[in-house]
């Protein structure tokens, strides 16, 4: 039986090696690059981005303009710090007390409000800090680039760690599993069946002989299974852990076991947290900004100047000119008016179509299309690290199917006395469920679901807690937006209406993700500038 | 067709059940534990260890004894620093002049000599360092937990990364891939292949209809694959990375695709490496002191008291006594004696089976017994950082059959301008290989054979190197030792020779693992200490 490629007339490695012989080196590693082989492709291409620089003017006889920034988040400050670097006039207006918008970082003495509800004073001891919005950087992001150059240190975020647990509680798990031992045993079967199928020769038609002694050596390893003679079988493995660990002497350790049956492991359902891992912007290495992620707008509002950023600025109106936009905003209980050539809007869709301005219908629909989504967190602060002496887990996520959807454990302060746990960071219904109580029930709740997972102690030893609801953060209203599809709507705000930009992570691929915020205003800096350099 | 727990006369679910009925809530959890599911199992008990203490003596009438340390590696200032909680007179003998052992943290300034060989100057810039020795610690390690005692910082060390590369140029490959990539494609295609053959009804003697369609669910989303009609195919998914990543207004961002072909993926070996990060002790996350692992025996000198370490002290004979132990040492080029109640000897077996001892042929021939292991690695220090710059590798390893074995991108100053890779950390007879040449010829070997995984920059802004061959490291000579069996000659070491005990790694089932010499100190000094109190 001929395999695929041969179906097809060529097999892959001779493909490249014609293209080798006619197109010379270059050309072979263009083609391989496109397979997913070559150096090049081992790194994507970032978007391109040139900053616009004071020498562009020089030869134009033009100036930088004056640009009004609506939003100290991320995408706005990004914004204004990349026209800053070529001279633009920016002023930014943030309707809240501080910069960073949904990146927010909370620490003892911070107070939370919440739209419809109390204030909470945060009480977390010193050094202990909860990132409410964004926690996380993939390498491959912009984020890491942004923190290079604005000398932001970084340290690893622990998105996966083979201590931290699984338990599915709908499953009928009667306890959690270290995503070791879920990993050890669904692999483990998985391999024997594989295995089992291949060496009856179930897969004959695609498989060559050579792929099956392949295949079988691959899973032998992959799965930690008997041989053929046993029928390939997986009958547990110390990749599981151990009851008592290895030590010295005569003390090999006692390995955890025997494994659940193939139908147990397939009806916990622990297999489905595997893939969250292997996901582009998920996989490990991950990383966060040292003592806290508002470290990122902070160096973006350090280098932007503070004297540029006017807070506790509430936008109320947006009109475009034939030349320029005017913005009325309330500060300090009055209403206040700014002009400029430009405007770059960077609110949330759902708080900019608030905002009354003439833009139009088609823009006022556009804003009103995506759809802002449901997310908490609750942070934890305990007054021990139970969960790495008690726990061995130093750092990571454990993935449920309780409401809480994931509990963090600290990617920093290792063995430190005190930490501060994500109690749950959840989305959709579960958040609204958790948005809908008070901090107390909230607390409550959380308490109630996680001691499922790790006992009593979890209710015990608690320093101090806050949770945050971003559909009742006010000036923000959401975690992020979901766009029903990206049609028209996302086409219009991606252009500029008259002279107003729209920019933020809602505006990219990367909702919810920093990056977005930062590939968005980039460009928008960069048709901006062109339509300046341009007038 | 029953399932094997059906022939076996029970389900385990219904065991588990019946357990409840009849033992109550306890006895149900503890059968959970011994199978997996339950919290008691979640975290391995640790080999128990109880330090010696003052009070001990208290009843007794007994006083602490005087005993000589044989090395100032882990498992001899771990000794020490136990038994000196309880007022033992301990004194460490060191051969060399400074603490540590293979536990050696290479910085800028200093000399590593090399038996038969020259002496390198280290030349690393300020911040620059390279773990010779271990480099890595796994959570549940009980060096974690000296960690914690000693207040040692930790930071993760980054033992695997999405973003690192695989490449075996045994196997064809043109070029490396990335682990994400290969994950995708191996994952892909087993995946395809499992499902395949569960949709044919070739595995209906192991899976009943409900495993059949958890399992088919859990392979979709595993391996990203098809639906039934499509034959499960796989072909291909963004997890595998992206040419042109996703960004701001329509720029989705350009999948890496299409993936090789099964036989390809098969041929190329790739999934042989990713068992390594199911392994018990390699498994992430992992940890390393902050700054250098001699951070460690740093920290253990220090409590232990300097005073009580002599350094440039080498052993030349150990003479048992009926009461005590006589050491004759070598130092300043004049021969010493010292004696004491107890002996602890660390240092390797290999060295111990040079020194004369009056303890019988039974132990010269079990000192003899272990086989010490070539190893070796290169630190190159890089003006710049090209691997975060251009790859996006922020820490992590890359896999290779080349004779290096192993890259390593640094775990500690991300984004700073200078960076310290592993240039290879290999064993074996790849590291005998290394271990003859000098270290030009080392440098030169590694640049030319990681330039086939990097490209032509591999070679170029090195700013400094050196390499350690542990073989030729006096008073070592090995990177640690393996036991042809644990037989009658690891049980004989394994016990106090009249006054004096053996100690380290190599006497534990944690070989080469810091762990193994911290666990086998607790051992010695536990049997020590009881020994005096009933003495």
């Amino acid at each position: 039986m001929p395999t695929r490629e041969q179906q097809q007339g060529y097999s892959r490695r001779s493909f490249l090696t014609r293209v080798g012989a006619t197109g010379g080196a270059g050309a072979m590693f263009a083609t391989m690059g496109a397979l997913g082989l070559a150096p090049s492709a081992e790194a994507a291409t970032k978007v391109p981005f040139q900053p616009p620089s004071p020498s562009d003017f020089r030869l134009r006889g033009r100036g930088a303009a004056k640009v009004l920034v609506l939003g100290a988040g991320v995408a706005g400050l990004a914004a204004a710090y990349e026209l800053g670097k070529a001279g633009y006039d920016c002023t930014i207006l943030e309707a809240q007390d501080r910069v960073g918008g949904r990146n927010r970082t909370l620490r003892g003495g911070d107070r939370l409000a919440e739209m419809g509800g109390a204030t909470q004073r945060v009480r977390f001891s010193d050094g202990q800090y909860m990132n409410a919005g964004p926690a996380r950087i993939a390498q491959w992001m912009t984020t890491m680039d942004y923190c290079r150059e604005l000398g932001v240190p970084l340290e690893v975020f622990t998105n996966s760690n083979a201590e931290a647990l699984i338990y599915n509680e709908s499953a009928g798990m009667k306890a959690p599993v270290k995503w070791r031992t879920a990993k050890a045993d669904v692999f483990g079967y998985i391999s024997e069946l594989l295995a089992k199928a291949t060496d009856q020769g179930a897969l004959d038609q695609r498989l060559t002989a050579t792929d099956k002694e392949r295949l079988l050596s691959f899973l032998s390893g992959f799965g930690a299974i008997g041989s053929k003679t046993s029928g390939y079988a997986y009958t547990g493995t110390d990749r599981r852990g151990y009851t008592v660990d290895p030590g010295a002497g005569h003390q090999a350790g006692t390995p955890l076991g025997p494994p659940p049956s193939l139908s147990e492991v397939l009806a916990s359902g622990v297999g489905r947290s595997f893939s969250f891992e292997f996901g582009y912007s998920q996989a490990m290495l991950m990383f966060q900004p040292v003592g806290g992620m508002d470290a990122i707008p902070r160096a973006l509002a350090r280098a932007v100047g503070h004297g540029k950023i006017k807070t506790g600025a509430k936008v109320t109106k947006i009109t475009n000119l034939a030349s320029g936009v005017r913005v009325e905003y309330v500060a300090g209980g009055r209403t206040k008016v700014a002009e400029a050539d430009y405007v770059i809007a960077t609110l949330p869709p759902n708080i900019l179509a608030k905002i009354p301005h003439n833009l139009g219908a088609g823009v006022q629909a556009a804003l009103s299309t995506p759809v802002p989504a449901a997310t908490g967190k609750i942070g934890l602060e305990y007054r021990s690290r139970w969960w790495e002496l008690e726990d061995n887990i130093y750092g990571g996520i454990t993935n449920t199917d309780l409401d809480l959807a994931t509990i963090w454990y600290p990617s920093y302060g290792y063995n430190d006395r005190r930490g501060l746990l994500i109690g749950y960071y959840n989305f959709g219904a579960a958040a609204d469920t958790y948005a809908a109580m008070t901090h107390e029930q909230r607390l409550t709740r959380a308490l109630n679901q996680g001691a499922k997972i790790h006992g009593d102690k979890y209710r015990k030893d608690i320093a101090a807690s806050v949770s945050i609801a971003w559909k009742r953060q006010e000036h923000i209203e959401g975690g992020w937006i979901s766009w029903p599809s990206r049609g028209a709507e996302y086409k219009l705000l991606n252009e500029a209406q008259g002279n107003v930009y729209y920019c933020g992570d809602w505006l990219s691929y990367e909702i919810a993700w920093q990056h977005g915020s930062f590939e968005s205003a980039r460009k928008v800096v960069s048709e901006l500038h062109q339509r300046v350099l341009k007038s």
